[in-house]
């Protein structure tokens, strides 16, 4: 169902109602009543006749028209009843306030199903609970009682009504920009993110998304979702609850499955997302994004007044990822025509003095740093705006029609202007109207120069788009009927696993080069394998009991002499029988030793917030020592393989060190593909190890592998 | 010579005073007058008879008085003959604010140094040149121009002046600080950082220095002072130019040997620095260490009365070190009296509505926790302040109630209380109070985070510091005859390196423990010499004119048998030949294989800024792909080594790892001061190289060693 009647709802009933000033249940109406909202109001309260002069009813039964929306400001234990009354008059959607849910404990969770429960019966649309609740600005219907908040374009999605107060004072203090909507997610118990993202996407008043999340409770779905939107409109987000502490304090705060995932960040990413770490970024790079051009080229111009501001935005930006190239000869030769001697011509450009008796300068550098096409936008930083205050009055207009011209020079050439001026704080009116030609002024350098940046991450991202990628699991895509079998086999014996010889022949089946081979009963099968093999063998435990196959003495390696076989065959036996004498051995695989190579380890598995991921490193020390791993949600394609490959802080070794030959990287690709496939066409395994495989000069070794089910359902 | 007569001149000369108002030969007189300057003023300028009502003065030599400083605002290239003036005069100091010299290339460069020449002859200090100048705010003398700044405590020195301007303007904006000085240092001509730094120190007025920092033409005399001064006060410091592009930046800015180098960040560190990688952070982490006592245990206490802020908080100071310990029982139970059952009473602490009615809540929780010995402070997030604002009016008075009694908590417990208030923009009185009181308030989350966790790092490095510790070089200290018999033997060759056996003798005679190896002349020697080994050997060419033994075919590694030896005798002799016909071929030098181990490097080398440095790491891979290395500025101690060892990302690998021994760090650490001694003993060594060393389980192998020798001067 779509979101619309109740983000929109052309009429609101008020649960829970009062007189007193300091409940929800007044301040609401009082806000709903001074803003102006246009639909109908319906006080609910069996105690009182009238409130703020509108006639109360004692149950939402009683009202005679149709209702969109109930706000419900009564406490926690009585929304079940609440609820089914709303459903009886078939209102659409509920915002419900209160805590005391699944964020307290387990009664509470139990609460929050049967909201849930009652909720799909009724065909409600649940808000929060423990929302601080919603406001949809176009329509003046302000549920939360935030005074003053700034109509505009971006939609705020929040998991913390305080940090929506903030974003929502920093808008008021700080730009001209405002929001189209707010919503409290709360505990996300019906209504998802990724629905609230599918309504903003098609909302024609939103231009970007700001989100503050802790948690997710569908993240796989969230991607999907982000990944389609991103393409049309900026999504802004901070997750909190990085360390255990914060994690802590999510938990505690949302009951949501708190707490980023290792893969949240890079799934993120790759869905089109802008991150933010630092919250003090957060509004402002929403800001910019709403309201600038995408910066197309990853290349920035500094034009500044002084060198400091210039050294520091140059270390910024750099640290960002984005060049700061060079200017071709035809606009150095232009801006010397019209900066003195001393100005840097280069990139940054330093003005030198070549403003103060006339700021319209910066405009006319501007033009022509923005006419060179090596430069995909420019970073203004300095004192503009401040030349009235600082040096002469009159100055100020000649700002005035700088500002003017920049204004327009940004829709000319579709480049944007970041503005950072240390004189923001007095407000004067050049920086107001290059606000009100969309252009934003921070005092931060810090905050313009990453706005600035954020402008090109977004532009690459555009840029780089590709639609195969995908976050969506084809399951069952590549099944093969023998792979069913192995599988159907193991359920069949009970097991949590499949053998190791089980592993490897799935992952033949799937097309992966598995090394020849075969389980041996007896030693005398054994020689015979052995022998077949023309080089030294390794032998294995197989049995269903040992998953753990080093740990229980069952592995021997480098075999080549026949009593060398005959005596480790009789060792691993025997260290079996000693490690779980009831373990049932179904023999011993015999494998060729792997020709040397590159070590890595790939493993798969559930993560709770995103499903299927895939973690890939390179192999002993690196992942010993350095935990030098990389994730990536599935599924895989070959050049995200290559991504993750190339995401491991070593994965240089791979390309050859101290002169040995360069791994296979093709090969490695192409097994990273293969062993997302082989997740998504068997949803049975939960958990699956390749370590190590060694990778060859050309081709690769699978050495062990091990796959772990899911339980039954 | 004492700043003093410079810095809190009593009589300043205004060279090129001027009566045209866009001049600072104008400006600076009228600021000075409108300040109420209590010293003299005379304005010099051979075309005017006075200026805004002073007599003015033709040349300096005119003025009867004694003249303490002079401002210079003249041209660059007339400067010379102005200071030989100022230098009969006997004028103390100078500020020059002329840019054109050492920034601008050679030509300014020999200007400069000009300059400094006269300035030494007549004993002036020179501030600057390329300077905004100087103001003493105590004594109202601002030779700046830039208007109501606010006086304080903090002493700035800054190598840009718009970023001065934008300190001095956000001090004045946005908090109740201000400053004792503000030094624009310029090109440092004369006058450098240390010597500020000292003065600062000794200050009465000043009790936290702030620092913007481009390039330091003396690090090591500033990492000394720094190191005294910072047991007193706190020193805060940004370090501009990290990027190439920022390097370059900076180089044009202020002439200075730019860019910071890789050993900077560490150095600051240990001596003591607070180093700032983020500008918007750098006052207000000034304004709280001038404001707060450090926190002595690295806990903190986060008070909140929102998830959200509470979460985010948590996150920041986890990631800057700080422990978040959960609270006493005791005091647990104390919170609990006075918070509503709903609320978090472990760490963070939410109030969960408990301060709605009564702000002065937030006064009790912070009496409560700060009287838990495991809390070393406390950081206040969320709407405090604004209570009268979102709430009820009246509620104001209470918070001021609670303002008040925070502000004695401090100074009672000597613990610091940080507060964010996303109302911080609205200013309401509360606040003021808090800040009246010396307790910062931010309304950034991500700010007032950092300055709790710099209060933490602060109180962290006075606890742990150690007065072994030093930056002082005692050269010759460990110097042997025997080891400059080897550099005056090759001295006297006039060769630019020590030959490897040469830089095993010198690592012998310092105490090194060093393979039994020998030079051998021809291949019966070399036999000879191995068979007196009892492993395999290995055979370098010895050859002033080959370096780099590997690459002209000198080495051979792992030889036994007799015919083996006598092959890679005769092929390094010819290789080397082929190599360099007219290469002197001292001999062939015969070590023993050296056991395995773990093979790590160590270097040391001349850094421009801050004199010797060694650097460390673990060999192989690490070294070539991973760059896993660290530096530090030498001297080093037994504990400093240690740390240095540690600070790689895979130092873990000498504990041991896949099963191996651990290796024997105590002769690492011994090794490492070892080197550290024989750089102090012979400052001939410009570049030391032991590359690899492998250590042993129980020692460690010395397999090569390069010393390369200064220039001689």
């Amino acid at each position: 169902m779509s979101l619309h009647p109740v983000l929109n709802a052309q009429s609101v009933a008020v649960i829970g109602a009062s007189k007193d000033v300091t409940k929800r249940g007044f301040q609401t109406i009082n806000t709903l009543l001074e803003d102006k909202y246009a639909g109908k109001i319906y006080p609910v309260n069996p105690k009182e006749k009238s409130i703020l002069g509108l006639p109360c009813y004692a149950k939402v039964t009683d009202i005679k028209d149709p209702v969109d929306l109930a706000l419900i400001a009564t406490p926690a234990r009585t929304i079940p009843a609440v609820l089914e009354d709303c459903g009886q008059k078939k209102i659409k959607g509920a915002v419900i306030l209160a805590g005391g849910f699944g964020e307290t404990g387990r009664d509470g969770r139990k609460l929050e199903e049967e909201l849930l429960r009652i909720a799909h019966k009724n065909r409600i649309r649940l808000i929060g609970p423990n929302t601080s609740g919603m406001i949809n600005l176009q329509e003046n219907m302000n549920l939360v009682g935030i005074r003053n908040a700034p109509k505009g374009d971006i939609a705020l999605l929040a998991q913390s009504g305080n940090m929506a107060l903030t974003l929502i004072t920093e808008a008021s203090v700080k730009s001209h920009k405002g929001f189209s909507y707010y919503v409290g997610v709360g505990n996300e118990t019906d209504i998802k993110f990724h629905e609230y993202l599918e309504f903003f996407r098609e909302d024609p008043n939103t231009r970007a998304i700001l989100m503050y999340v802790e948690g997710m409770r569908e993240g796989r779905a969230f991607l999907e979702q982000a990944y389609k939107t991103t393409l049309e409109k900026p999504i802004i987000l901070l997750k909190s609850g990085r360390s255990s502490t914060g994690k802590k304090s999510a938990g505690s705060h949302t009951g949501a499955l708190a707490g980023i995932s290792e893969v949240a960040r890079g799934a993120f990413l790759r869905a089109g997302i802008i991150v933010i770490e630092n919250s003090d970024e957060l509004f402002p790079v929403a800001e910019t994004l709403s309201s600038l051009p995408p910066i197309k080229t990853n290349t920035v111009a500094i034009l500044a007044d002084g060198g400091g501001h210039a050294t520091i935005a140059a270390d910024i930006l750099t640290d960002l990822g984005i060049d700061i190239p060079e200017l071709g000869e035809k606009t150095q030769q232009q801006l010397k025509e019209i900066l003195p001697a001393a100005a840097s011509v280069v990139n940054p450009v330093d003005v030198a003095g070549g403003t103060d008796a006339d700021p319209t300068i910066f405009a006319q550098c501007a033009d022509i740093l923005l006419k060179d096409s090596r430069i995909g936008g420019v970073l203004l930083v300095g004192l503009f705006g401040g030349y009235g205050i600082r040096f002469a009055a009159s100055l100020r207009f000649l700002e005035e029609d700088a500002a003017h011209r920049m204004g327009k020079l940004v829709k000319k050439r579709t480049k944007p202007i970041v503005v950072h001026s240390l004189f923001n704080s007095a407000k004067p009116h050049p920086l107001e109207l290059l606000r009100y030609y969309g252009i934003p002024v921070y005092d931060s350098l810090e905050i313009a120069a990453t706005c600035t940046a954020v402008l090109a991450h977004y532009g690459n991202y555009l840029k780089k788009y590709h639609p195969k990628d995908s976050f969506v699991m084809n399951w069952h895509s590549h099944r093969k009927a023998a792979g069913s079998k192995i599988i159907a086999n193991a359920r069949a014996e009970r097991r949590a696993a499949l053998l190791e010889p089980e592993a490897k022949q799935l992952l033949e089946i799937q097309g992966a080069p598995v090394l020849p081979d075969r389980v041996a009963k007896t030693a005398d099968e054994a020689l015979a394998i052995a022998k077949e093999m023309e080089s030294a063998v390794v032998l294995k435990i197989v049995s269903p009991d040992i998953l753990h196959k080093s740990d229980a003495g069952g592995v021997r390696t480098g075999l080549k002499r026949e009593p060398d076989i005959r005596k480790a065959f009789k060792q691993i036996i025997d260290n079996a029988h000693r490690f779980n004498p009831a373990a049932d051995i179904r023999g011993i695989l015999v494998s060729p030793m792997a020709k040397s190579g590159v070590e890595v380890i790939i493993g798969t598995k559930y993560d709770d917030q995103f499903g299927p991921v895939i973690m890939y490193g390179l192999g002993g020390i690196m992942v010993e020592i350095i935990k030098d791993v990389a994730f990536r949600v599935l599924p895989l394609t070959l050049s995200g393989a290559r991504k993750l490959i190339n995401e491991t802080q070593s994965h240089p070794i791979l390309d050859g060190a101290r002169g040995t030959a360069p791994a296979d990287k093709k090969a490695l690709q192409k097994l990273l593909v293969l062993c997302s496939e082989l997740i998504e066409s068997y949803p049975e395994i939960a958990e699956m190890d390749l370590n190590p495989v060694i990778v060859h000069e050309k081709g690769l070794s699978i050495v062990d592998a091990r796959m772990i089910l899911k339980e039954e359902e």
